[in-house]
């Protein structure tokens, strides 16, 4: 009998977990080592920031490795966004068309479920508390060290290939830095964004509505809830680092205090001590990785954060990173086995639709800041809502393509985004465009642009 | 009597020895380590790749350290460019009025002229073969390794600030990489790079004119050569890494040598075993590198290719890194020394001005590539050069901005072209412009644009 390809996965959070359980259906040997402890054992394990948000693309991927089911069940449904400005009435939006959900989900729970549907395949071992040291990007050999007897030892692990699902501050792309004609950047946001917390009552039920995305948009900063399943809401405050109002000036008491009272005035008696936590935890920095290739000599790959780290502003960060998962795996198949095919066609299919969504990724922080502080921004969708409810099939907003038409490619939905855009711009150009906007000819316009 | 400010400089390279002379004569105790021994005592050392070009914003900073003569009497001048296309003759340009020039030295010997000098002065003191290993950036300690008695030893470095100057490869950008909202990118161009030689003839004398940088423009690819004080030209092909006429693709004697026959039957019988020297080397990378900030905690700062990294086709690297030290010690003598408002200070006057000649020399490949292949081009030169005649206080070559006014700083030689490149396209849309092109209205509204 010949002998397994081996491949060696770095790291085991969601994407590696996913991926380990994708290679080890292909028949290949998977060996997943990460630097910390299983979390699975630890109890009192606080989770990666920002809860993360489930869309179709991840509900496809986790259908075809037949978790849907069991994710599903751990999920909060989001059907819509509740916006509540500072100078306006509350606004609801639901998403899609009403049956159709975002997903909220804690990191720990999605990655226990993952690892221990990697645990019980027939190919996969799981090795914690190792980490990486070195990467050989010609042999597939990699280095790591591990405490044994409470001293630190070594160990050398050879494969066929490697793949990195290491996240955002991955190793093994710091190590590809070193690799020739390897592409890097990494650009920090002015944002940084701290974690706040709302408790649920005593009784168990929600301060807010449970089924909700919840923002406060106030154009410089903003504040975001989403649910946990135990009640409680955990808030994420986004706000510039630096300058006139801004992590680094709020640096006590006081100016906090009056800071919140001044913009969220609304929202502070729900907040558990939002004084404490602001000024007691470190403001965690928002940045974007683009990495050109992901594949170095067809030895080694980047997949999830490690190849696209991005700006949670659009929630796709692991929708994304599991659509890796899940176009390898096709890929995978297509190319029956021969790596020497997969790679490069890995790296094709997916490198510039990570491109596309981080790139909108960016974008959507000013739309989901400046949410309804603008009546020119009003009217606009309210014509493209129109336009759509007319002509569905022309016409899609870019977040329900991106959430909810899996079939449709990041790079085409910002396509489409773009283009729609022009459109709207053109159509806003029209003279008195505020009072003639229900008329026919805007929306025998727009078709004729859209369909051109 | 107080201690005196202590200095860490990485690096004694042309830039860390230059910046040594300028701390230590600002009254600071300068430390430099280098990781190589040190050249001077090696005489088959070999010189960096591509030979130095100096230009006026280098003799600036050498003529106000004292070193302009030494370095001058050790440099060749290239008065003009030679250009041989393929198809076509072979054409002389001046650089700038005839009497200016730029100047051709070797690496090694301008960085033996100021490590000479460095080691002359009073608060300096050199450190070889101490490798780099880690910077605390709060504190601006490093750590060093070195060799003992054949074995590794390690020693821990305290200074008030550190200075980078290692490079383009820098070690202490790469540990930078870490620290707080450090934004980074490295970008390699599709073209990488090899030298070939022409050998002096067998009496000393040159085989091309010695006071030219020599051309042989390809459109995809470029031959340059530049003398050397021995009567050899040192050259360098540009070519794509990868693809159709490539370092890849051109991978035995057979395809070498017909490349060489078909685009360069003319430099031929000059070269030295060029398909030997072609096949045996290893083709290098060319990439450039962008940083922000380039100082980290008012603690450890970045200086010439650690901070800017360029392609070397605007030949201004040194030129800009030398510019760096010049503006900095200027900079201490405004600020009076207080380091808190010197280091800001060196990042708002330098950033600007090196991404503006890191975009300058990215797009001086296409110009030194497709020089006269084009009549159209040759055409705007000729428009241009006319109006210069008239009006030389109202118009400048990029290049002359660049290589021969330091008052003028890159950022806004950069904004010049880019005017007067929108200028010139207008004048090239006029009707019949190859028939009018020397009457006197073109002038006459090229003059009314340029000063509106």
């Amino acid at each position: 009998m010949a002998l397994k390809t081996k491949i060696t996965v770095v790291g085991a959070g969601p994407v590696g977990s996913m991926l380990a359980i994708i290679l080890s259906r292909c028949n290949y040997q998977v060996d997943i080592f990460e630097s910390r402890a299983d979390d699975r054992l630890n109890k009192s394990y606080q989770g990666k920031s920002i809860n993360i948000i489930l869309s179709d693309r991840a509900w496809l991927a986790l259908k075809s490795i037949g978790l849907y089911e069991d994710v599903k069940q751990c999920a909060i449904p989001l059907t819509k966004r509740i916006l509540s400005p500072k100078d306006g009435e509350t606004s609801v939006q639901n998403y899609g068309d009403g049956k159709q959900a975002l997903w909220s989900i804690s990191r720990d729970k999605i990655n226990q479920l993952l690892l221990n549907q990697a645990e019980q395949e027939a190919h996969v071992n799981l090795h914690f508390k190792q980490r990486l040291t070195h990467v050989d990007f010609n042999s597939g050999c990699s280095s790591f060290t591990y405490q044994k007897d409470g001293r630190y030892a070594h160990k050398e692990v050879d494969a066929d290939y490697v793949f990195a699902a290491d996240g955002a501050y991955s190793k093994v792309r710091r190590l590809a830095q070193d690799t020739p004609r390897f592409n890097y950047s990494q650009s920090y946001m002015k944002q940084c964004y701290i974690e706040l917390t709302i408790s649920a009552n005593a009784d168990g039920s929600c301060k807010l509505d449970k089924n909700a995305l919840h923002l406060w948009p106030r154009k410089d900063f903003i504040l975001m809830a989403l649910p946990n399943s135990d009640g409680s809401f955990t808030c994420t405050l986004f706000l510039d680092y630096q300058g006139k109002t801004s992590f680094e000036s709020l640096n006590n008491n006081e100016t906090v205090n009056a800071f919140f009272v001044q913009h969220f005035a609304d929202v502070l008696p729900l907040l558990n001590n939002p004084i404490d936590e602001f000024l007691n935890k470190t403001a965690n920095p928002l940045f974007l990785v683009s990495v050109d290739p992901w594949v170095i000599n067809n030895k080694v790959a980047l997949i999830g954060d490690a190849a696209h780290a991005m700006v949670p502003f659009y929630r796709q960060g692991l929708n994304c990173s599991f659509e890796d998962c899940h176009q390898l795996s096709k890929i995978i198949e297509e190319c029956q086995g021969d790596w020497h095919k997969i790679f490069p066609a890995y790296q094709a299919q997916r490198k510039h639709n990570a491109d596309a969504i981080s790139k909108l990724s960016i974008d959507n922080f000013i739309e989901m800041s400046q949410i309804n502080t603008d009546s020119h921004a009003q009217l606009r969708k309210e014509i493209a809502a129109k336009f759509q409810y007319k002509y569905p099939h022309l016409w899609q907003p870019v977040h329900a393509l991106v959430n909810f038409c899996p079939d449709i490619s990041y790079s085409q939905a910002r396509d489409k985004g773009i283009q729609q855009e022009r459109i709207m711009n053109e159509i806003m150009q029209i003279d008195d465009i505020e009072r003639c906007w229900q008329d026919e000819f805007i929306y025998e316009k727009i078709r004729v642009l859209i369909t051109k």
